[in-house]
């Protein structure tokens, strides 16, 4: 492996050449296929893993078939580092939502980095705020909206990284469901709702936002 | 102010006396009658608090009338980080719940702590760890636990630090449903529920935790 892969991780992006060729010396890349799980909730944690490339989705389960999707990762973000930092079993489960590799670094790896690396802390520290940030906001849409705002801010979320226009992705009504920690059928209900009223298309499997702006509104979200 | 008045602040406890003496040489402390706002969701961010004594609530208000509790915290609790990490706003309001006292340390200082004291920083990632997991597990009650469960792991959480037998606190029951995010009449019936099982006792603001198995066997809590 050499510094230029990690280069173009974001992640890594701002740590200087010394920084970068400490942690090409202590990491480790691990390959995994679609649907492999990296872990469950529960294990013990003793990994903290960065995305090199594909897609992972983090969620929790309840009983034998409930799920909740929190999100769903890509190349440059970390994971991991919760069950590294005081809480010992992994908060949630991590599993391939498409053929992955990942960055492996060791517990012990990961503390020195952190003791040793104020730029690397930062950018951790920064990453925590938002989730909970996030994770605060997703309590407060729970709360206080309908399914369809919540559906509108789970579309609005998810397409986040998507410059075309119109925005156009590929997502599956059981994995909005998940994200929403909801069944399918309402959602499907939602869908139908937003499509009717001109705000997205839906079709085999291929959303596309035709009005943006409508859709913030609706969300809730005035940014 | 002396460094033996931070001595006895937990969170900067493990810190050695240069670092505390760093400390003091930067933090202000302010005084805050009860009901007294510190900040607003939605304010500009400049400072970082450490609570040197009282109590301090954590809450967001959708519309004009809907509040939700997030946490309440003590001494030696921090709070106010987020705006200094990324997100510029404060993400929620900040009120003294009772008289309290808070250490008051600026945007810039707040950074140089950071960057200068691992041991420091190290804490912050903790508790923001902490902090997500537990707002990750609220998430999971909302949507997968009725108002029964929702209350019996609201009541466990804010009773975590009481330590007579049987654990006693004065709590209103509007308090509990804005923790909850709900409103006052659901509560009011679950608490009837769990008082007609026996597993509490509540009279005239005082909740008394009769049967902590049972409670934590409603809230789903294994451990």
């Amino acid at each position: 492996m050499t510094v230029s892969i990690l280069k173009h991780v974001p992640f890594f992006s701002g740590l200087n050449k010394t920084e970068l060729n400490k942690i090409l010396a202590i990491a480790g890349i691990k390959k995994y296929a679609a649907d492999q799980m990296v872990f469950a909730k529960e294990d013990l944690g003793n990994n903290f893993f960065v995305v090199k490339s594909g897609r992972i989705k983090i969620f929790t389960t309840v009983g034998s078939d409930k799920k909740k999707t929190f999100a769903f990762l890509k190349k440059g973000d970390f994971f991991g580092e919760m069950s590294l930092l005081g809480c010992k079993t992994r908060s949630a489960s991590a599993q391939a939502a498409e053929e992955s590799e990942l960055f492996v670094i060791s517990k012990k790896n990961f503390k020195r980095l952190i003791l040793e690396n104020p730029e690397f802390t930062l950018k951790v520290l920064h990453t925590l705020a938002e989730r909970l940030s996030k994770c605060n906001k997703d309590i407060e849409s729970m709360l206080f909206h309908n399914i369809l705002g919540r559906l509108a801010d789970a579309i609005l979320e998810l397409s986040k990284d998507k410059h075309t226009s119109p925005v156009k992705m590929a997502i599956d009504q059981n994995e909005l469901a998940q994200y929403l920690g909801t069944t399918r059928v309402p959602v499907c209900r939602a869908i139908n709702t937003l499509k009717r009223s001109g705000v997205i298309d839906y079709h085999r499997g291929e959303l596309i936002i035709l009005n943006a702006a409508r859709l913030r509104s609706i969300s809730g979200k005035t940014n």
